[in-house]
């Protein structure tokens, strides 16, 4: 009989109270000695993630998700790495937001925190456990962790080798710990857990982050469906704009900050799409175009669905658009509110797009690819928010973070 | 047949698109024309209420809601005062949180934006009405009123009158909407509409609020609910406690900030208790005490749900605890993270304490009655929140706002 989700989220609770009193010297060795004991303990760890791997291989996972399920020593490398460079970065409790002294002498001020018990959900992926582990550690939150059934095995060994590191510094070891239970139900009942678990991140697909959204009474950080768009103004450099439509789509085409979808002004169409409908199919990208797209050779016709679609693939829908207006309307319709790019010479353009375009981050002649935490300068990442509540677009460790204010009197009455 | 929710709230994204744009001075001018239009439809607003009141005594509302419900000279003349003392706080939208240039020479920024569509659930109070309008104009958001049916013609005349004005400016008049329907199920499907609606706030008592946090898709701000602590401590100057329990306690019951509960260090108990249990009493305070309270007279016995509940009448909890640890440890277990307050000398007391309670306002030597906007100097207040996602306690005009990156190059790609 596993431990309930209550009994797992009271011991969180137990450990987030000391974790939250936590230096952050006492932090940072603890991350260092994280990093350490998956070093040292690669041999289990291979050993428990070939078994998940047979274990999906006979399953029948297909080879794109096996290839993330499987842990190598660079991967492993990676993780340690990982958590060094997050021991690197600022601490982001205690910082505080603002501060002032209240007119009847009250002195106020708003303070960082941890939120507490973080829940993360993810897929097949154990280098996430390392990852989401070492992120809430660092901003003192105790996290569950509820990784794939199918990686089981590596995720136990892995939590396991972080517990060790924990108790060496005297950290209390319920800071990380695995989600009770297997399946959906039990999904289900850290979704519901409220009260017992502050907030729970989902990391993975887009059917993950829905039912995440639609179930949990936690409140949610939602994650990561990216339906982006490149849109190519009527005053844009045509040259900039090849680059930046061939690298939105093709530098990565898995990842959520990858083009989907490429908006054209009618007026540079003549001179723009045979170029980059060339460039495109050179670099094995299926277009799904309107009309105007179609009459190239081998573009295929878009479904009403395409303009709704992250393909995660060598896919990209595309139209001409009659006006910059007509843009920000497909956008407005069609986003999933991620990333959009323009694609301008023009100040009235850009200041236009950046203000009509509501999504978490709008770029102006720069490529899709730039939403990253790691890109933005913020270090450690644990997704892109694409909600408006809380945080929105990549999340680095203060956003893993609430607040309190703090008030001091002399004896203050009303 | 009344609108869906579908059909008001897209009305009502139309509409966040364009408010979304308004300048400061459009939006002051509109929060003013609405303060005039409530004061010249006095009539039409106060003959609307009568007739709800009138069904509400029939009903068999009790005096305390009546009261409430109950619109007068005075109250629209407060109406119209808090929409002006709104037009003057500052624009919360547009304020850049953080920027910096990248390695790579991008230019990054995060801007403070509008949520897009709010929709805000509260009771019978119909000066919600134009207080919510209010605050979600002027932060740009669009915003869905589903108040009590009881209230239902009032702020149909408030709404109409609000819209009046919305339209003599220029703005369009669905900015501000009444939610379509009547009962449970309305309300439900406005919890449900996600995508369609991007923030929910409800505004009232537990149950309400219970419900929404329950029943929603929508990301949802939860305010309001207070189990306020004082603790006195060993160090404390017992004038100050008294002046601070009896402030706390009985400047104003029936809200969210006043105290509910008294923990007093074992030292000072035989000094203190006499003292207290006298005041509170002289104030017409019932004391449900521990048995360290009970051995006075007319102190009556805690009950177990005595220390979890929100009395918000002349009814206090109280508890002799042995040291600081313990009263950290009751307050864990029974606050709902809203405010507690320590009275107390030490310097190293009141660190441990402001550290280690986790609500969303701690106060040291200061009444509890101090969590508000007002008194915290931001103006407007759309609620307490105790959650710890996106805003934590006095939600002013700068928490009615998400926010974007916008990312600026010359041809960037990775």
């Amino acid at each position: 009989m596993p431990d309930s989700i209550s009994q797992v989220a009271a011991r969180s609770r137990a450990a987030a109270n000391v974790l939250a009193l936590a230096t952050r010297a006492t932090k940072d060795a603890t991350l260092e000695t994280m990093a350490s004991a998956l070093l040292s303990d690669y041999a289990l760890i291979i050993d428990a993630n070939a078994a998940d791997v047979s274990a999906a291989e006979a399953a029948g996972m297909p080879a794109h998700m096996i290839d993330r399920l499987r842990l190598d020593r660079s991967r492993i490398e990676g993780m340690a790495q990982g958590l060094r460079e997050v021991a690197g970065l600022p601490d982001p409790v205690g910082t505080v937001l603002r501060g002032s002294t209240l007119a009847n002498g009250l002195e106020l001020r708003q303070v960082t925190v941890p939120f507490g018990v973080v829940g993360v959900i993810y897929e097949a992926r154990p280098n996430v456990t390392a990852d989401a582990a070492g992120i809430c550690l660092k901003s003192g939150n105790a996290v569950i962790l509820r990784g794939s059934s199918s990686a089981l095995s590596s995720n136990t060994a892995i939590v396991t080798s972080l517990r060790t590191a924990l108790t060496d510094t005297g950290l209390p070891e319920d800071c990380v710990q695995l989600a009770p239970g297997e399946g959906h139900d039990a999904v289900k009942e850290l979704m519901r857990a409220r009260g017992l678990v502050d907030v729970l991140i989902p990391r993975g697909g887009a059917g993950l982050i829905r039912s995440v959204v639609e179930e949990s009474t936690v409140p949610v950080i939602e994650t990561g469906v990216g339906n982006c768009h490149v849109y190519v103004d009527a005053d844009a450099d045509l040259e900039m704009a090849l680059a930046i439509v061939l690298n939105s789509k093709t530098h990565r085409t898995s990842v959520c900050n990858s083009a989907e979808s490429l908006l054209v002004h009618a007026d540079v169409a003549a001179d723009f799409l045979p170029r980059v409908v060339a460039a495109l199919q050179d670099a094995d990208v299926t277009i799904h175009g309107d009309a105007a797209f179609t009459a190239y050779d081998a573009v295929v016709p878009a479904t009403d669905e395409d303009w709704d679609t992250e393909f995660l693939s060598l896919d990209i829908s595309a139209a001409v658009v009659p006006d910059l207006g007509a843009a920000i309307e497909h956008i407005r319709a069609h986003s999933s509110g991620h990333t959009e790019a323009i694609v301008t010479g023009s100040q009235s353009a850009a200041r236009r797009f950046t203000a009509e375009v509501d999504s978490a981050v709008v770029m102006v002649n720069a490529s899709t690819r730039f939403t990253d935490g790691g890109e933005f300068g913020f270090g450690a990442e644990i997704g892109i928010s694409t909600q408006k509540l809380h945080a929105r677009g990549p999340l680095g460790l203060p956003e893993m973070t609430s607040s309190k204010y703090i008030v001091i009197g002399d004896g203050h009455v009303r």
